[in-house]
């Protein structure tokens, strides 16, 4: 039992032209209009399939196929939005291979003992709105819907708001609903696969993740009749911040990673002193310990670097997910189907946040990676080969059809 | 002779409305809407002073005071553009001092030889449209008038568009016109005045000002399974450039000053590694080999950051204008007319551009400096006090009078 993987690049290519950017990437933030062009492809594809679908009140599309029983559902899912200048593989790969594994169940006239069924996460990029998977963490009871409802975009857009505007504000409770096994396709987004000449890679877990925001209050002033010995310049303090961040990853070594991904000055202008610089501070390690360790270390090091340049500051370490372990039974059956499938695979941690991490709280669950060219992602330049997604399409049938069981 | 201080502060307090902040500074970037309400106000102001107005290609605004000879005027000019959250005495006092003397030579039916005209300059901050003190470059002849129509804002907005817009793109030529004296009344920006105590500075010339800008290119990827060894993060080649722009002011010594007052990273999100940072470099000193000298220091250090990090670079210093002395007979003048005032009064030089620059370039010209509370400015707390600020008039009242000469 095999995928069409002819048909499965076809629709790759079809629903990535939706939010193309001129050079080939994916700019398709979530609950914009591309995104709800995204939803309404997948919802007549899922329907055209012959799935029941349904949508939760975070935005969370269901597509049903039914088991010979009454039982949990398999649940293959991932995300249709993606970051600015992001790329066609990120997200909407998972949810188009989850399609293909029920086109060919389709196809086989084959029937199962459990449900199989695909799930479109919202907002799992945290790219618009913040944290990142907020829609599996409503789902798995640990984002009050309340809060996650008025999560703001950077115009004060409210994510209920755009959820209403784009028609995907759904009846279905969103809430913790059991199932036999969460199974997600994701590409690697690091170099490990492609390093080792792997095509499949067999996730036991991820990491554990914290972020932290920081304000520096200096004191804005003109550029030029200020002498050195009177500024208090927040920009100064944020340089040593992301010099004093990168050397933290340093310091943590092993697989430990830190990040400021994004920095805002005011007022931004040439001939001013910088006022207020906001930054952000990722930190990742296999080891909840050391990421841990690694927000104590940011702590020290933000007040001796904004200490060196007298400026005031808030450090607000927001949010936090500890080592998230793998079903091993859903992990052993994913190594099963890769073997099978003649996948070349390994079993490795995912260094990324996905709503299989959410999922993994509330019942069995498993992830399959497949390479990314250049380790590279989150940018245009994403990369798959179609060898590679094939393989990693048709270990996802598989464990599915293990999980599910026919019959 | 004298000003009215009581007038004065009034007009100051109600132009200060237009386009106030809720903290009591003032937004009224350049050929916006509130930047038109105040170019109105000043008109109506310089018609009730019975001044002749006209307007240039440039939207520069001249209010003249003929004098008793056909002869080039004596000028007192400002602008009334400000930074975002910039204050209300950064060129608007300037301005209305300006306007307060031909208000008090009115008021005494004094006759001059000269013409006394009141100028407004368009686009002195370079906030929205670079290069700063644009308008007065066009006139000095220093900036070709297209390049300056074709200058554009964040939002891609050209400069004539926005003058034509607002109903200030005039009909007189733009250009070098003759003038027997060009003077212009600012805040200091700095300590100095304030420190010793001093309500008036004698300006003998600007500083030389040196302006960069450096894109830095690095490798846009996922901020979690990207390991520490294969990344190139434009912000964190960016921050060692703040570092280093900070540690050449140290090493050039004596009066430099340096400053990062722009920094723009791409994509700008949490979970990116920063593919792009564009930042600006601002270098400043009374001597303008020290200047050249900086921009050496800027280039090795830049390139050896970049380097660091694995990271390519565009840095191009677009921007430079050599130390700019005054006239010696009008600095006199100016000096004299303090000291006949009863300010306390010292020589100086000023750190910021001022349209002055451009205007030494054509004609004898002088600055008064008044000082700045903790030497801030460009910010909501810019303030001097009201006995201070008539001072300042009184010298530019008495040192335009003796210009332009009784008769």
């Amino acid at each position: 039992m095999k995928i069409d993987a002819t048909r499965l690049q076809r629709t790759i290519e079809e629903l990535g032209r939706i939010g193309e950017t001129p050079r080939g990437g994916l700019t398709r933030l979530a609950l914009t209009d591309d995104d709800r062009r995204a939803r309404d492809r997948m919802v007549a594809w899922m329907r055209e399939a012959g799935l029941r679908v349904s949508v939760d009140r975070m935005g969370n599309i269901f597509g049903e196929r039914a088991g010979t029983q009454t039982l949990p559902p398999v649940m293959i899912g991932s995300h249709v939005d993606s970051v600015p200048t992001g790329g066609k593989y990120d997200g909407q790969l998972g949810v188009l291979c989850g399609l293909e594994v029920v086109r060919a169940l389709q196809d086989g006239g084959v029937r199962t003992r459990h449900p199989v069924t695909l799930v479109i996460f919202t907002n799992e990029e945290g790219a618009r709105f913040q944290p990142a998977m907020i829609a599996s963490g409503v789902m798995a009871g640990k984002i009050p819907l309340e809060d996650a409802y008025n999560a703001r975009d950077r115009d004060g857009i409210r994510l209920v708001d755009e959820l209403e505007r784009i028609g995907y504000l759904g009846p279905e409770p969103c809430a913790p609903r059991p199932f036999r096994a969460y199974l997600e396709l994701h590409i690697e987004q690091g170099p490990v696969l492609e390093e080792e000449g792997l095509s499949v890679g067999v996730v036991e877990g991820i990491v554990a993740i914290s972020w932290s925001r920081l304000t520096i209050h200096g004191v804005q002033d003109h550029a030029g009749p200020t002498p050195m010995r009177v500024r208090h310049d927040a920009l100064v303090a944020a340089a040593a911040v992301v010099s004093g961040v990168r050397g933290i990853a340093t310091r943590l070594g092993g697989d430990a990673v830190t990040t400021v991904g994004t920095l805002d000055v005011a007022p931004n202008i040439v001939n001013a002193i910088p006022g207020r610089v906001r930054l952000s501070i990722d930190v990742r390690d296999p080891k909840t310990e050391v990421v841990d360790h690694g927000r104590a270390m940011i702590d020290q090091m933000v007040r001796e670097a904004c200490e060196r340049e007298g400026v005031r500051y808030e450090l607000e370490h927001y949010w936090r997910v500890p080592f998230t372990p793998f079903d091993p039974a859903v992990v052993a059956a994913v190594e099963r189907a890769a073997r099978a499938s003649g996948a070349r695979c390994r079993r490795m941690l995912s260094g990324a946040g996905h709503d299989a991490q959410y999922m993994a709280a509330i019942g069995p669950t498993g992830m399959v990676f497949v390479p990314s060219r250049g380790g590279r992602s989150h940018c245009e330049e994403e990369f798959t080969p179609m060898e590679d997604i094939t393989d990693g399409a048709n270990t996802l049938l598989l464990a599915a059809l293990e999980l599910a069981g026919r019959g």
